[in-house]
């Protein structure tokens, strides 16, 4: 080992590192298998202080830094690639819970399931909610400003922060613990190191905003003609009800491969050209279910529903979720493909549709396409596969993603709604963000860490 | 003039500037009298282009400049002293409405009213509300991060920014206007202006979030025995509606006052050591009185409330808001006094007054408090007023203010929850902010702008 792996272990003790193949193995595989990292001396400190003094010593010796949480990213930006790896998962306490301020303080390397639970236990509600909960983490669900279900309701990760201590790049503590709802005392800091994506520093622990528990909880499935009807039932049921929290829309082919591809699915609504999944959330029962009724009844008879269904009961509610939860799992199978995170404003979604599926049949005669997501919020997961019998190195992925990169920014859009940029995105955040805003990112980038040294490949073009 | 005035001039045309004393006077002088300011040159672009040469023609003599919009601020960082006065109010559009986005683009020198009213002219809500909002502007507001009234329910103004365009000290446009509700591409560089008061380049419009329109709405008046007592009705009374739109406090002698100083007030609980005024809204009505008449019932029960007033129609609600409105007027004409804008955990409430009122008896006896302001936020609005009776130039004014604050950022809280530095309050926070969060401020400030051009003077200690 050089002077500075010396120096670290001996900082870290026998539990916070190592170097050998099989303990690094997890943290070097994203979990899809899609990228393979490297990394001479895995990090994990325990403390803010030891991760406090890791950064120091590795600035110290010029040494880049890869700030890894649950290694659940889609983009790769947790995978070293011959940089120092600095897992946050030792970093597992929740430091303290004040229900009557409406927050919590956990450390990074908390699972949101664990947050999740600690609010329930204190009667009261962290919203964040997504497929990877069992595993990601607070530090990594910060730095990539997580999106999920309940954006509609409740905003990003970023609105669920009230304070962040965080390790800057040369080691210094910004400690902005504060659980304060109203602080006008100079810049907001904490912003910066929110989907930063680890390259400003390492959040090391957050103040969360947590809300009262709903007590009456709805769930609905609905038949719509097109992704304008949609739109339209949409800003219905938000005006009738004040309580939509998730409004999710697949496309036929989405729930198609999902009875096709998932073992024991089957289609509460054959033929419907698109489904919803509305979710509803309210403090007070009193008048919920009506006004969903009466709200799904008048979307009925103004064509923007052709049918609808209410779960009766919690069970029912869950099977309305697996099959929008199994959209995923449905389509990987299905051969060469390209997937996409895009968002647009929420009026331009019926649009962005039918551009983005035209497009992908003139580029590609015959692709078959999977859109589905949180419609609400105007964001796609827009999956573009390839047509059933090519061969799939026919396939002109790279080509049509482009497209439908450039037909989403057309409308004002974004090519990384919730994902983020890390690695597997900065070719494209180049081409597709504009040069005032990357020489800006830049400006902050060297006012922060001028030596390059918090996860150098990740983020900036 | 000189060259620099000369090229201002000839750029803006003669609608866009001023040099005359009479034309001068309301831009310098700050609405309470003060601060009074001095410029040699009143820039009144109307477009974001015209910003832009001006603040590329300072940049380029060394010229420093101060932005301004509604000229209500109350830290005076809206007031130049020397430095080239830049007026955003010619910049008055409204660029876009866009409801089935829930978003409208209003150029900075919109009105906040204006932006209300257009948002209801669409069947929507633009849910800032503060006193100034007939004068304030939305450039101003943005660059304060204003607070009010209804930030319990929707946050402040920072949480109300879908995007933002701006002027950088180097006369170059960051153009953020996207309305998007996820983006997730990098930095959110918007963040930087929100809040910055000028310091980081001039606002020239934003993206901002409108929601459905509340079709029910109730104000409740409640006695409450002590700040504890008001504490855990917040939490009763958001758990039992989730409807809670404000939650405001007056102690005992802001009601008093207000009967004594304003003409045509009564006091419609006498005697209760607290009022507290709820607003609730929802989209649906249905249960919804029944509940919160439920809710301050069980309160009643629990010693939370002595007794409760509901408003029975739209003028007897504005009866109640017109006492909470009138407390600044109330306490105004009662000799010296510090007013103080502080936050603290919402938990830390009852426990701030405590310990605030106690000091300022043992440091001043006969010490008069008026306490009132946005307890669900955890933000008073805390005076001090000499005792009946003493020369007003032998309060001890600035040392009750140091013990305000020393008390507040002891529990973890703000020393300007929504008011800002500005010239005001520079030399506390320098002595209340960690020196962490100043250097990083300080690296901001450079990065951003090197020569120190943009409102040199304010926000930065």
């Amino acid at each position: 080992m050089s002077t500075l792996y010396e120096q670290l272990a001996a900082r870290l003790g026998p539990k916070g590192f190592a170097t050998d193949a099989e303990t690094l193995a997890p943290f070097l595989t994203e979990w899809r298998g899609r990228y393979q990292g490297a990394t001479p001396f895995l990090a994990m400190p325990a403390s803010t202080e030891e991760v406090s003094d890791v950064v120091r010593l590795c600035a110290a010796s010029g040494a880049a830094i890869t700030p890894q949480g649950g290694n659940t990213g889609l983009v790769g930006g947790q995978i070293p690639d011959g940089e120092v790896l600095l897992s946050l998962k030792r970093m597992n306490r929740i430091r303290a819970v004040d229900p009557a301020n409406d927050s919590l303080i956990a450390e990074a390397g908390v699972i949101l399931s664990a947050v999740q639970n600690s609010a329930r236990e204190s009667d009261r509600l962290f919203p964040l909610s997504l497929a990877s909960e069992g595993s990601a983490t607070i530090g990594g669900l910060i730095s990539t400003n997580a999106g999920g279900v309940h954006v509609l309701r409740y905003g990003m990760m970023r609105d669920l922060v009230l304070g962040i201590e965080a390790v800057l790049p040369d080691g210094r503590v910004f400690s902005g613990l504060k659980g304060l709802r109203k602080d006008n005392t100079g810049y907001d800091l904490k912003q910066l190191f929110i989907g930063a994506e680890g390259t400003l520093g390492v959040v090391t622990a957050a103040c969360l905003k947590l809300f009262p528990r709903p007590r009456a909880h709805e769930v609905a499935l609905v038949a719509v003609p097109s992704a304008r009807a949609a739109l339209d039932l949409l800003h219905r049921m938000k005006g009738a009800t004040g309580a939509v929290a998730a409004f999710e829309i697949m496309n036929r082919l989405s729930v198609d491969l999902v009875v096709k591809n998932v073992a024991d699915r089957r289609d509460p609504m054959p033929g419907a050209p698109f489904m919803v999944l509305i979710e509803f959330e309210a403090m007070n029962a009193a008048g919920l279910r009506d006004a969903i009724e009466g709200a799904l009844a008048a979307a009925i008879d103004a064509g923007e529903a052709k049918n609808a269904l209410i779960a009766e009961n919690a069970s029912q509610a869950r099977g309305f979720w697996r099959i929008r939860e199994d959209v995923s799992a449905g389509h990987r199978p299905e051969g060469a493909q390209v997937n996409h995170d895009v968002s647009v404003p929420v009026s331009q979604t019926p649009l962005f549709l039918e551009r983005a599926d035209a497009a992908m049949e003139a580029s590609c005669p015959g692709a078959r396409i999977v859109a589905f997501g949180h419609m609400g919020d105007g964001n796609f997961h827009y999956t573009a596969m390839q047509p059933v019998g090519m061969a799939p190195d026919q396939f002109p992925g790279e080509q049509l993603s482009q497209t439908v990169y450039t037909i989403a920014d057309a409308m004002g859009g974004s090519i990384s709604a919730e994902h983020g940029i890390g690695v597997a995105r900065r070719a494209d955040l180049a081409r597709f963000k504009d040069p005032e805003s990357i020489a800006l990112m830049r400006a902050v980038k060297r006012a922060l860490d001028p030596n390059n040294v918090m996860n150098p490949r990740a983020l900036l073009p």
